[in-house]
Parts: C-alpha cells; structure tokens; sequence
C-alpha cells in the first residue's frame, strides 16, 4: 500500500454559517480528492474573522497534506482570506506581476481599479490558479490551496488543482440498497465488518416515500477485496429479506 | 444588548467527506439557530473516528454555548456517537430506561432486537430528544445536542430543541441584490460598512446565465440601524449604475 495523503477544506463564510447560502462546493472538492486518491479527513466552516481564519490554516497545514480554502478572495473589504492565508504561511502580501497581468488582460487598463487590484496582492512565494470564469487567480502557498468561493469559479480551480495533485491509491467504493432497516442487518453486517478489516464498511439509513431503508457503502483500495465483502453483504441481505 | 450566545455544529459522517452524499443538516441548524438568537460560529466534517470525536466534542464544548452534533447514532458498528460524546463528558453510557420505554412502544417486545437495544444506551445525566419519525432518541448531555444524521429526523430533533433554546438579540438580515460586478462596488461598500459598525456588511458574488453580479446582506440585531445601512447601500448602487 502506497503512503496515504490526507486533506483538510475550509469554508471561509459567514453567509454559510448563518444559513442564508446552502455551500456547494464541499461536496465537490470531496469527490475531486476522491478521484485522485487523497483522503479528505476534515472540514472546517468559519466565520470571516482574521484570527480564526489564521489559527485555523496553521492548525490543518500542520495536521494534513493538502489544505483547500474557499471564500473570501474577491474584491470587497470582507474578503481578507489572502492577508490571512500570508499570515497563517509567515509571509505577506504583495502585487503579483502575473496577477497584474492577467487583471489587466481581463479588464483593461481604464477599468483596473484599486478594488480590482486588491486581487492580485498575493503572498510572496504563492503560485497562482487560474480563474477561467472571472479573471483574479487564487493561489497556493506551502500546501494551502485558496480557491474562490462562488462555485462555478471554485469548481474550475479545483479542476485544474486536481489535475497536478499527488494521491495514493484510490479508494473505491461499492453499495447496495436495502428496503430492510438499518437495525434489522445490524448485527450481521458487524459480523461482515469484522471479516474485512481493509474494507470501511457505512450503513447509512434513507427516509424515501415515508418509509426508511438503508445504503450501505464499503469503501477500500483493494478491489477484490472489496468485490467479497460486497457478495458477503448481498448474501447477507437476501438471507434476512 | 444582551449576552450572545454561541454554537458549533459537528456533523459526524465518512459519507460527507468521502463525498458520496451531500449534507443536508448545516443549512437547516444555521437557520433555526439564526431564529433564536444565536450565532453558529463553527461547523465541522468530521470522520467516524472515536479519538477525533471526542477531541472535536470536548473542544466546542468549551468554546461555544451550544453543540450540535448529527449522523452516528443508529445501531449499526459505525454507530458510534452516543459512546464518543459519553466519554467526551467524562461519563458512560447505560440503557435509558425511558429510552427503553420508547422503543419498545416503536418496535414491539418481539422485534425489540439486541442491535436496536443499543439505541437505548445514552450518557448518563443525558434527557431524551424525541424522534417521531422513526423512535430511536437523540439526547443532550450538558451542553451537547446529538441528533440523527438522516435530514428528516434532524429536522425533526432540531426543531423539539430549538423550541426551548436560550438565544439572545435576534440577528436580522436584510438584503441588496445587483447586477454591478463586486469590484465595481468595493471601494464604496467598505465606506458603508465603516460608517455603520454594529452592520455586518458581506459580499457575496454570483454566476449566473454568464453574468457576474453581487448580493449585499446587512445583518444587524438593531432594525433602524439596518435599514439606514440598507438605504445608504441602495443609493450607492444607484449612484454606480
């Protein structure tokens, strides 16, 4: 087995944590890290706060291999996730040429404003992403990737992140649907479980047309071992239906 | 203005971070919590893992005023919430004899199987969160709330707790929308936002149909300072149209 990679996501906004915007882009970034064999281990949601927004980078960039960030990166005085993500990286902020460049290139010179310029101040050492929808560019630094946090534009900077991103072995997964509730194969899906140590085995009960059934997910780099463990379960919901 | 009360919401749940389902609980617990008053200020994804539950609980326990958690506590071996938030409260877990009561109601003497006991086992000190979609209880134990995972009981669980939740200053929240890109608007907004300090002015872009445009939302507990802040915002857009 090949060495594990493991990433943290931080969702920088406060218009998620107050309800008024349902985050879209946590489960994209999860299945992103999923192709390329990267385990997503935790997710933070945080308010637009410099020293939460410090701590908590400097906290996961020790912790994991890979950091992704949203949010906070446009042109407005809440967007403070660059001045941060310099400071939680023990650097600062400059104008980046190339960022220049590329804001310039996508609004010319009579419309590049001091707001629109804030998005090219970039810490210094910081590699730029591309924004194929909207111009201004995130960022990566160490190992903190800074995506925006509209999800159309995070969506095409985790396209391009994804691709150059070193991953272990993938893990795949499996599932079988059952009309048969959770408490009903609970004990001898524990029995399968315990047979397939390598296997990661999830019950996770649905509520559909008034009446609750359960998935159940078995995830592992090994797919034969993967493909047992799945006949086991299937054997194991024909005896008890 | 009164105290102000906190929150932190820990979703509990490889199924979110492997990305195989979306989570629907972060919205609806950010939303009720707005009603009453009280501000969520951190939300975490995190794994099924006992050690990272419990370091994660006992963490927010400390920091906010509220913690709620959801996902884990059917009667499957995944299942393992309810003992990770005993042991996080320093106390264990014993078969609650209303509990007990509950799901011999639900189930009946014959079907009340070894598998759905064990949602009978809460923290003890712990009072019973009722669930009348499918039986099994929620609990809370000190100042820990842990819910199901699946959204309709969540739901279901949240809005029984909310109901008798101790909140401070209703935060309201009135909003701008524009068709003006962010950058247009910058410069201005953050004189807004200086001129009304107890507002909370966010940004927030979209896409949508190819276009680029802007929310504005104001939140503020003090409805006259909002609305003045909202007027000075509609000007601003009129004036930059």
């Amino acid at each position: 087995m090949s060495k594990e990679f493991t990433a943290a996501m931080v969702v920088i906004g406060n218009e998620i944590l107050s309800g008024r915007t349902q985050d879209k882009n946590i489960n994209y970034v999860a299945c992103k890290l999923v192709e390329r064999g990267v385990r997503l281990i935790e997710v933070r949601i945080i308010p637009d706060v410099e020293v939460v927004i410090i701590d908590t980078i400097q906290e996961l960039k020790a912790k994991v291999d890979y950091v992704f960030t949203s949010g906070g990166i446009g042109p407005t005085h809440d967007d403070i996730t660059a001045a941060c993500v310099a400071k939680a990286c023990n650097g600062v902020l400059e104008q980046s040429k190339e960022a220049y460049d590329i804001l310039l290139g996508y609004y010319g010179a009579a419309d590049l404003t001091d707001a629109r310029l804030r998005m090219a101040q970039i810490p210094v050492g910081g590699s730029l992403i591309p924004n194929p929808v909207s111009g201004a560019p995130g960022f990566v630094i160490d190992n903190v990737y800074v995506m925006a946090g509209v999800p159309r534009i995070m969506q095409a900077m985790m396209d391009h992140i994804a691709v150059g991103l070193e991953g272990g072995d993938v893990i795949h997964s499996r599932s079988v649907s059952s009309v048969l509730r959770e408490s009903v194969i609970a004990h001898d899906l524990g029995m399968v479980q315990e047979k397939y140590v390598g296997v990661d085995i999830g019950s996770y009960p649905y509520f559909k047309d008034g009446l609750l059934g359960v998935n159940i997910v078995l995830r592992g780099s090994d797919m034969d071992m993967l493909s047992a463990a799945k006949n086991d379960v299937i054997e194991m919901l024909d005896r008890l239906s």
